[in-house]
């Protein structure tokens, strides 16, 4: 483990005509990435159980880690990212991301 | 380590009006937190650095971990997080919130 790690916060809200199984397939989907790219550190993921109300809409929570700015930079691009993004695009609502580095 | 923890992701956006020497005080804030509260068991945080365009207006990433339910509810409550709101409150812009239960 490296002094400092870069986190890759995405968290989602889906539409209200999503059904179950289309979110299960994405999160399903996006479970999948670590074993398809190597630059993927480090992957968890639950759903919102915060009981403040401040989730604006957004009911998914994933935290991808990066050991640099470049394995992101190839991460977003990746083949298998972009096949993700076309499962999860027709049933997003809300999206968040926010990237930080910090000491683990 | 427990085999599950509960990630308390926390994003702040500050005020225009907001200058620097204030956010540093909220972050030395937060910080201290830890220090304070003994049901915090890890604390992270940073500076979006998300080339994607997707943090809506949130800049600061916190990353609380508890160990059980009852320690997250022990901390919201608690004294010392009450006075970090309200070092925080005049200068909140925007929050996102979400808790989610995962496999470290």
């Amino acid at each position: 483990m490296p002094d400092s790690v870069l986190r890759h916060v995405v968290l989602f809200g889906f539409k209200e005509s999503s059904k179950p199984e289309d979110i299960q397939k994405i999160v399903d989907a996006f479970k999948e990435l670590p074993s398809k790219i190597s630059e993927i550190k480090d992957f968890e993921w639950g759903t919102n159980s915060s009981p403040e109300g401040l989730n604006q809409g957004l009911t998914h929570a994933f935290m991808v880690t990066f050991h640099s700015d470049a394995d992101r930079d190839t991460y977003l691009p990746h083949p298998a990212h972009k096949e993700f993004v076309d499962i999860l695009g027709p049933h997003l609502d809300k999206v968040t991301v926010l990237d930080y580095w910090t000491k683990p």
